[in-house]
């Protein structure tokens, strides 16, 4: 017998952002898998006795673990769990779904996906404004600030991310903006351009920080959680 | 006195993919005003004695009365109600949420807004992918394939949109793709490019038709709620 394995989505943080459907997955399973960011009040939805598996993994921090991650999940359905593995915002969105749904497919266990909040929607919820607008902001577009080593991705569609008419969110760039907003200044994107630092969204330690594309940078530190904001954006 | 005005995102249709956030609004409210797309079991989540008021905005279809549904929701609020205005999907996604939040502001009435899945997330998530992959799509960009007259906008960022490496989701572009896909194909975008018109989603009228960026349009049809998910597309 094999077991079963839901990917779901934790949202951004706030457990009340949590989807009906994710808190029956959480609260059926038999074992949850859970990365740093998707742990806390969550998982008081588990049913007693669920095993809660801490992978360590940070978002924005990608781990050289990820073979493992992927051979626990399957490991635990091998011996007929209902499995869950917790991904903090939206899974499908920059987490590394992928590999973790390749190692499911080479064992022949069956997934599902369980959609949630992604933490781009969240924040500009919380700041009050929508992510996209009539007319100035039609087209909406996330991306990671960093590749595998830590670095800005050099293959960027700067085309696309100087478009004044979009809004673009940067997931996991708090330590690559500086470098990405030269290049997006380079390519003729307005220095004044709006820009947002969205910080532990939706949390008790939420922040946000409103400066432009030529003065957030030197502005940003630490290394919590938190999204970039780009674009014409409302004032909220 | 004057009430309170929750933007409540309702997601892809399916009720359990509301969230706990959106659910307590909903059940607290005194007025409840909805799209055609978020009507059904969602609204027996409201107290009973509460207003439900169908607006009639379907998404996808403009509507000549957006400012009579802004007026009427501030008339609500200005009746000290706790004014819950729910849209599909997510609210900060193409429901010109702008135009009703700058009528609350005009008339002084607070507002928040409470995020919600995307059906762009719940498309990839029910077809069994993400809609990120490290390297292959590493940026993912939401549109809407028409503007107010319908028609497909005229200035769309090809550049952007070409991108062999992006995961592309045109909301509410069924009557307009064979104009864009032959815009990208023009723009050197590889007609073989995975293409997936996802109607319906969450819904029991879910389904699915993968094609390509050169054979999808022809195999469209009807004018029910779709999205069209475009990119190196995982098999699922």
């Amino acid at each position: 017998m094999s077991g079963f394995v839901s990917f779901v989505s934790s949202g951004p943080g706030d457990p009340d952002l949590l989807t009906v459907k994710a808190l029956k997955r959480i609260a059926a399973a038999d074992a949850v898998l859970f990365d740093d960011l998707s742990a806390g009040p969550i998982l008081d939805h588990a049913r007693p006795g669920a095993d809660l598996v801490g992978v360590g993994k940070r978002a924005g921090r990608p781990s050289p673990k990820q073979g493992s991650v992927s051979q626990l999940l399957v490991d635990y359905a091998l011996t007929g769990a209902k499995v869950v593995r917790l991904k903090s915002g939206d899974a499908g969105l920059f987490g590394r779904l992928e590999e973790e749904i390749d190692a499911c497919r080479a064992a022949g266990i069956a997934y599902e996906i369980i959609p949630g909040v992604t933490s781009a929607s969240a924040a500009a919820a919380a700041y009050g404004i929508p992510l996209t607008r009539r007319l100035t902001a039609r087209r909406v577009q996330f991306l990671t600030g960093h590749d595998v080593t830590g670095a800005l991705p050099q293959d960027l569609n700067l085309a696309a991310l100087a478009d004044p008419h979009a809004t673009t969110v940067i997931f996991m760039g708090k330590r690559t903006f500086a470098e990405l907003a030269a290049k997006l200044m380079g390519q003729g994107l307005d220095p004044a351009m709006p820009a947002v630092l969205a910080e532990s969204v939706s949390t008790p330690d939420q922040r946000f920080l409103r400066a432009t594309l030529a003065t957030l940078a030197p502005l940003i530190s630490g290394d919590g959680p938190a999204l970039i904001l780009l674009g014409p954006l409302m004032d909220p």
